[in-house]
């Protein structure tokens, strides 16, 4: 078992990361932009809102009632029903787009540049995040993400689960689907990504959701790596 | 003059590099791979005919003769009659596939690592190559080029001199085009983008084309910026 499991892993040749949650503490980082403009709302709701409207409306994408539209749209169209459904009122236009970038801003968790710098010796790492592409630059400019490459839904016009995206990343690296790894906190990602042929990395991030939420971070047998941050992927992986 | 020269690059918020011949050294690299094989021909002159085959297939694909076609695919087509012309035959499969990543490897001029770090600090600076993502990609890790994201005639799926690709950029980033500035070793490069409203930087690359061939390097009065090297672009725009 121990030797198929180091057979699987030294294929891997490119690391392709989920970014929010698993890279960057969404929760944190949109509470702290939310209570730096004093809205006078409850900052931990009202990030969990952000983010829970954010599947509604990937799906919306993903069945075709919505053209394609970039996450910073979508994140748009979801803040303004929040302020509206939050009573918020009196944000001019340019507040509103500044706070729309929030998360053009998410901080990184702790061990995340340093993982990344660590794992980068050995592999080409690439995100691979429904993030649109300026988006995922201007965070990895701001926080020092070391990234090989920016890989991003936009770059496929599609939407993470569609297997064209975990398929593409192969296809841009010229790999076939098990040279390359799919890193992410959530089992659902991976899950998809495995159906594709891609290795998996589940990290935990058991804080993703904020401290007043519990998220399951138990391992899935299934993966091919259970790490608790990226530092610990790091030292899984040899590097 | 000198005002609204500097107001206009005052503006700009993001550099977008052509990369062979700009950034790399295609000329010497593919040089030095042929020599390494001793294939016993004229190592300059099979550089400059692998080279010279690239606009008829780029505009075969632009006039739509060939359906979307990667850089890679378009080389390896390219050395196959190229390896007939010059009369070279017994490369295995392996070997042709080995030469043709030549194009993964080719070696940045002296001042590029130094000048893009410079740039870095106050620009975004990306690749806007005609290369493919996952070639652009490698040649970044093997040299340390250190873009801030790597951006493909591949993303748009148009190559140059394509609008959608000079435009595109100002779009990844929610620029106006003004806000782009191309950089370029080619003055064709940089008209066609100045048609779509970006800012130019001419760099001179005289031994683009190696020391048999002369190169006209002579200043245009409609770039923004014309400088020696990556070094001088940074210095003559402030970093």
């Amino acid at each position: 078992m121990d030797n198929l499991h180091s057979n699987n892993v030294s294929d891997v040749k490119v690391l392709a990361f989920d970014v929010f949650g698993t890279v960057v503490d969404w929760h944190g980082s949109v509470m702290r932009e939310v209570e730096s403009l004093n809205l006078g709302v409850d900052a931990d709701r009202f990030a969990l809102a952000w983010r829970a409207g954010y599947m509604p409306a990937i799906r919306r994408v993903l069945s075709g009632e919505l053209d394609w539209t970039l996450i910073d749209d979508l994140h748009r169209m979801i803040l303004d029903e929040l302020l509206e459904q939050f009573d918020i009122a009196g944000l001019t236009e340019g507040e509103r787009r500044y706070l729309n970038l929030a998360w053009h801003r998410l901080d990184p968790w702790p061990d995340s540049v340093a993982g990344l710098t660590r794992l980068k010796k050995r592999y080409t790492i690439c995100t691979l995040s429904n993030g649109n592409l300026g988006l995922l630059t201007n965070m990895a400019k701001r926080s020092g993400l070391p990234w090989d490459c920016i890989l991003s839904a936009e770059v496929f016009r599609k939407y993470k689960p569609d297997p064209a995206t975990y398929l593409g990343v192969a296809q841009v690296f010229d790999l076939d689907p098990g040279e390359v790894m799919m890193v992410a906190a959530h089992q659902d990602d991976l899950a998809h990504a495995r159906a594709c042929g891609l290795k998996t990395a589940y990290i935990e991030r058991p804080l993703e959701y904020g401290p007043s939420q519990h998220k399951d971070v138990a391992p899935h047998p299934d993966n091919t790596v259970h790490a608790g941050d990226l530092l610990e992927l790091a030292a899984q992986l040899g590097c």
